[in-house]
């Protein structure tokens, strides 16, 4: 059986460094970028060299691991104290997925208790984290592959694949692992404007595996639905309400809206750090916008005219009635809502 | 108040000569294409030149003007019969929309009926039908913006303006005649992928008229329904069936589908050429699938990994239920189905 597990690799420690796939070359070039000192870090996640809320969660993992080595070379007295601002360097990198957050958080509380030279300790939660993920998908994907019958077509949106995470991916890993078992008869990826996410990250991650996948227009999803192609429609996420309301990627609310319309179910694959139990629903999510210029401009050629102003949401909330399932490392939540959330993360 | 019908001229007869500003190079240059013979029109159809239902039409009754040029003057006793297959030459250049058809069509009645030279009376035929198109528009823009409040916001999709038609617009008439009357507070265009018309021609269009317009993604259009940035989604179409079903540009139905599921109206703006009572209902529209190419590179520049294929359907079927008003020259229908239309043709 296929593994996957060593194909894809976006993030690496080595040798005392992090380096990260740069996700902005790709599919034309795979070039590694070396990190070693934390404003870079906060760079690379704010810039979009890393991108996906796991990923970024555990690319600040290892963000506050090189904080801490150059903290506690300067001062053993006076690190603990200088390294909040790193920590808020890098929770001010972008505001929407919660795993930064959740990440940096969890990284402080082990700071708190540390005592002597951090670097050994950290290093190995980092580590903990992102082993901690990949083994989160490897679950997830099994998981998720369970509701999908033989035969099936499936249809994915921006990436959540093992670009976004540690390795093997949340949307992706229910198709990996559906794939293995042989249920898929079309894997369908939408272009996902204005980053083309989908057209450069996922259809690549797909072939890496030699898993076949066919791209498509946004603008096509319903024509592909009213076509009978998918029985699926399969994401990540950024931020899960406490309600179950799903921050993700702009197009996920449209895809969800259309499926809906055309009788095709939608399957949300995030861990539960992904779950943010302070935000009662949707609404609270914070929404990151970002330049004009993703739509003004494509690979520095003008697409539309000067004087053109351009509205440029990156995520948008899907109402939780819209979701089929939610599938996570702890288990699946069906027709998802605020006891069905609680009972989960209270497990 | 301005008068907006001098701005742009997407199809100019000039000396004998066709010109077609050529819409592939929006915004960044603006060109005209001098076509002298028959393949060239054809061609720029096919190729994209020109573009948009009516303005193909219009094009096409030229072509078949500079067809009778060359073949009455190669023999006067055997054009009409020669001509057949530049008649067969311009109908096979786009499969979706029907008013090539219908031009082709009612150019050929003429040349039936001809006696002697035939330029002079198909140059006035086909001078009428690109008139008749531009007086239609403004009426199809009263009509439409008689439907929408003071205060509104409109989304349209693709380009159903000047540029598609022979001025003025369809969707972009009823747009323009509804900013005449101060009655709207904002227009987004979406990008419409992958030809970009939304992005390269419909904010381009607009700004010439100096009306504001916000471009954004089509996965971001239930964001913006959702804002409640908008109350109409304003759209031309390239085949209307005899049920009322609407074919146009691929992600018309999406949006569609968006609207309808956030409350948003829905219109479609179409002179009665575009009506076909030939086909009874959507399903029997041909849609025209284009290169994989138009997915996978942007201008020169690889989009997607090798290997990955596309399904790149350009127009869909929007079903009349879900469509709220479609407007023509002949008058508007409200809940369109087959009743309505007949009784609209009759008229």
């Amino acid at each position: 059986m296929q593994d996957f597990l060593n194909t894809i690799k976006p993030i690496i420690w080595r040798d005392g460094r992090l380096e990260l796939l740069d996700q902005r070359l790709l599919p034309a070039t795979t070039k590694y970028i070396m990190l070693t000192n934390v404003e870079s870090v906060a760079d690379a996640i704010r810039d979009m060299v890393v991108r996906g809320a796991p990923a970024i969660g555990i690319t600040a993992a290892y963000g506050v691991v090189i904080a801490a080595q150059h903290r506690y070379s300067v001062s053993v007295s006076s690190w603990k104290e200088k390294i909040v601002q790193d920590l808020e360097l890098l929770t001010a990198a972008r505001p929407t997925a919660v795993n930064l957050f959740w990440a940096i958080n969890k990284m402080h509380q082990l700071i708190d208790e540390i005592k002597g030279d951090p670097v050994e300790l950290l290093l190995a939660a980092a580590i903990q984290i992102h082993q901690d993920d990949i083994r989160d998908n490897r679950i997830m994907g099994d998981l998720g592959a369970s509701f999908i019958k033989a035969g099936s077509g499936v249809l994915t949106h921006c990436n959540a694949g093992a670009l976004a995470t540690g390795g093997y991916g949340t949307a992706l890993g229910v198709i990996r692992s559906a794939w293995q078992q042989d249920k898929l008869n079309n894997v369908y990826a939408d272009e996902t404007r204005p980053w083309m996410q989908g057209a450069r990250l996922t259809a690549w991650e797909l072939l890496q595996d030699n898993i076949p996948v066919t791209l498509l227009a946004e603008g096509a999803v319903s024509a592909l639905m009213t076509a009978g192609g998918v029985q699926w429609f399969v994401v990540g996420s950024d931020r899960i309400a406490a309600n179950g309301d799903v921050a993700n990627k702009i197009g996920t609310l449209a895809g969800a809206v259309q499926a809906k319309y055309h009788g095709i179910r939608v399957m949300v694959v995030a861990p539960t750090s992904t779950i943010d139990m302070a935000a009662a629903d949707g609404g609270k999510i914070p929404i990151e916008h970002r330049s004009s210029d993703e739509l003004l401009q494509l690979s520095g050629q003008k697409m539309a005219a000067d004087g053109v102003k351009a509205w440029n949401p990156v995520f948008d909330v899907t109402p939780a009635a819209l979701i089929d399932v939610i599938v996570t490392e702890k288990g699946v939540i069906e027709a998802p809502n605020t006891a069905k959330i609680a009972s989960l993360m209270d497990n």
